[in-house]
C-alpha cells in the first residue's frame, strides 16, 4: 500500500534525499566515516555547512548584510531568544492569529518579569477562533519598537501571511516554521526570520535563524548558547551544531533548487492546495474554518465533518487506506492536511478522492 | 585503508548501530516513513523515545525520583540551565579543572549580573594548566548551597574525576559529557547529571539531563524550554524533540546493553586506555599532561612530542596512515586520541604500532 504522511512536522522529507542520505550513510566522500562521525571542526563538514549556508541564501535571496544561523531548540526557543536579543529596554509588538503566536507572545512577557522590554499585543483573533489573519494599523505601531512579530503561516489553525503588513518603519520578525521555502517572501522587509526545520527543511532538531546583523546590539552578559552575536561570530559553531541535520537540510535545499527554487515550489505547492480547497469549497460535507481564500495556508489545510465521532471515523480509515496523520490539532480538532514542499501531488489527489468516497458513504 | 576515526566528538559511532539504522532508514518498523518523518506526537514515536529512556534508566541504574530528558543545545545549554533551574537565591560552587568546567562557572557568573544567585569557585587547577583535577576539602561547601559543579571527564585536557569528592551533603551536578555510559558512577551521589550525546550516545544534537526532581524548586516565569520542570512533566516533547537523534540513542543503548552494560565498557575502555598509557609511560620521546595516574582519562588522552612541528608532523602523517584526527585541542596543542566506547581497540593498538614507528624516525 502507498503511504501519505500529512503529518504536520516532523514531516515527509524528499525520497531523493532519503536515498542520498541512505546510501551515504556509513561512508560520506569516501572518508570511511558517516556524516555523524565527523568532527565538526572538519574540513568535510565546514564544506557541508557551507554549502547548506549558501545554497539556503541563494534560494531565499538573502542579501550578505543577513548573517544565517543553524541552531537548537526550534521555533520555540527562539521565543525567548529573539526578545531578549532584540527587545530590552524596548516595546515589542506581536500580532497573534494563532496558538504558536500567542506562545511567541508569552515568553516575551516571561522575559518581562524580570528584564527590562515591554511586550504589546498589536492585534489578535483569538475571539475568532484564530479562524482569521488579526489585523492592525500602522498608526498603532511606535517606530521606536524593536520589532512586530507575525507568524507567517498558523501551523494548526491554518491561515498564512502573504502581504506583509506596514509597520511604520518597525522590523518585522516572522516566524517561518512552517512555511520558509513553500511560499515566497521578500527577506528585505524582515529584521529576523526564524523556522524549525522540521516542516520544509529537514529532520527535527535544527533551527534556521536568519537575522539583519546591524539589529543586534550588543549585550555582554547574554548566556552564550541565547545570543546571537557570538553564535553569528562563531558560525553556528560555538558548541557542536547538530551535524547530521544540517547536512540533511542541506541536501533537501539542494534538491528544492533542483526543482527550480522556491517560486516553483509556491507554485506546485498552490496547485497542490487548490486540488483540496476547490473540493471543500464544493460541498458542504467538510468545512474548513479559514473563510478568507486570501489568508489560506498552502501548507497546512484544516477541514472538519459536522460531527466529531465522523471526523474519528474519518481519521480511522484514511489512516487504514494509506492517508497517515490526518488527525487535527487538539485545539481546532477534526483532520489536518500538511501538505508541505515534500509532500507530493499525488497524495492530495488521493486524499480528495477518498474525501468523496467518506462523504458518499456518509 | 581502515579508518581509525579518533574524533572528541562528533565521534565513531557503533557499526551495527549505523548498519541498523541505514538498513531502516527509509521504512521504519514497516510504516512506509523514516523515523525522520515521524510525527513526534504519534505511536511508533513514542515508543522510540520510550525505549531509549527506559534503556539508559536501566543501564546507569537511575531510580524512579530521578526524570530523564532528552534536550538541544548541548552541555553548553545546560551551563546556563543548570543555575538558572537549580541556583536562584543560592550559592552554586564550582570546581574547575578544565575549559569546559570554566565556561560553566562563566555563564552562572552571566546570569548573576540579572538574576539573584552566587557563583562561587570552590577549586580550580588553572595555575597548573589543568593537568590535575582540583581538589577542595568539604568543609568549605556551604550545606545550603544549590550544588557542586563537576567536570567528570575533562575532554579537551584528559583529565577525570572516579572518586567521588564529599560535598557536605551539597547534591552534585555532573557534567558526563565526555565519559557517560564509559564509566560507571553511582547516580544517587549527583543531584543532576547532563551529557552531550555525540561522544558515547549518539549523533550532535542531544542532549541528555537526569535530574532528581524534588531538587527543582516551582518558577513560573522561567522561559519554558529552559525549564526542566515543564519539560518534565511533557516528557521531553513540549516543542519537537530531535526525534532521530533520539533514535540513535535508543540503538546505542541497545549495542551498550548488549555487550554486556556500562561495568563491561568501562572495563574495556580501561584495556583500550592502559594500551595507550603504557606506551606513553615507557618513553620520553612522548609527554602526556596528566601525571595522576588515578586522574587520567580513559576517554580523551592527549600527549605531544617535545617539539611542536614533530607534532604537525605526526598528526599529518597519522592521517594519511588512516589514524584520523588525532590533533589535539589548541589550547593544549599536541595530540589527543579521543577513544569513547564506539572506537574499537584495533584502532589503539594502531596507534601505539604508529606512535613507535614515529618515535623511531625522530
Amino acid at each position: 500500500m502507498m503511504i501519505y504522511n500529512f503529518a504536520a512536522g516532523p514531516a515527509v522529507l524528499p525520497q531523493e534525499v532519503l536515498r542520498k542520505a541512505q546510501k551515504e550513510f556509513l561512508n560520506y566522500a569516501n572518508s570511511g566515516m558517516s556524516v555523524m562521525e565527523l568532527t565538526h571542526r572538519g574540513k568535510l563538514f565546514s564544506e557541508i555547512i557551507t554549502h547548506a549556508e549558501e545554497t539556503l541564501r541563494e534560494l531565499m535571496n538573502i542579501p550578505d548584510h543577513y548573517k544565517i544561523l543553524f541552531l537548537q531548540g526550534g521555533a520555540s526557543t527562539q521565543f525567548t531568544m529573539v526578545p531578549l536579543n532584540l527587545a530590552l529596554e524596548k516595546k515589542a509588538y506581536y500580532t497573534i492569529s494563532g496558538l504558536f503566536g500567542q506562545k511567541a507572545y508569552e515568553e516575551a512577557v516571561k522575559l518581562s518579569k524580570k528584564l527590562d522590554l515591554e511586550p504589546i499585543i498589536l492585534s489578535e483573533s483569538k475571539g475568532d477562533h484564530f479562524t482569521k489573519i488579526a489585523q492592525f494599523d500602522k498608526c498603532q505601531v511606535d517606530p521606536e519598537a524593536a520589532y512586530v512579530h507575525l507568524t507567517m503561516n498558523n501551523t494548526i489553525e491554518g491561515s498564512s501571511i502573504y502581504e506583509l503588513p506596514e509597520t511604520n518603519g518597525v522590523p518585522i520578525v516572522g516566524d517561518m516554521s512552517s512555511n520558509i521555502l513553500a511560499v515566497k517572501y521578500d527577506i528585505n522587509k524582515f529584521g529576523l526570520v526564524y523556522a524549525g526545520a522540521q516542516k520544509n527543511i529537514g529532520p527535527a532538531g535544527v533551527t534556521i535563524v536568519i537575522v539583519r546583523e546591524d539589529l543586534l546590539p550588543h549585550q555582554e552578559m547574554l548566556s552564550s548558547m541565547l545570543d546571537y552575536q557570538l553564535l553569528i561570530k562563531n558560525h553556528s559553531l560555538y558548541n557542536t551544531p547538530p551535524t547530521f541535520g544540517i547536512y540533511m537540510a542541506g541536501l533537501v535545499f539542494d534538491w528544492v533548487k533542483s526543482l527550480g527554487g522556491v517560486d516553483e515550489m509556491e507554485k506546485l505547492n498552490r496547485e497542490k492546495a487548490v486540488l483540496l480547497y476547490d473540493y471543500l469549497d464544493s460541498t458542504t460535507f467538510y468545512q474548513t474554518p479559514i473563510k478568507n481564500k486570501a489568508e489560506r495556508s498552502i501548507c497546512n489545510i484544516p477541514f472538519t465533518t459536522s460531527d466529531e465521532s465522523l471526523d474519528q471515523l474519518f481519521v480511522k480509515q484514511a489512516d487504514e487506506s494509506g492517508l497517515k496523520n490526518l488527525k487535527g490539532h487538539r485545539s481546532v480538532g477534526g483532520m489536518r492536511a500538511s501538505i508541505y514542499n515534500a509532500f507530493p501531488r499525488d497524495g492530495v489527489v488521493e486524499l480528495v478522492r477518498f474525501m468523496k468516497k467518506f462523504e458518499k458513504e456518509h
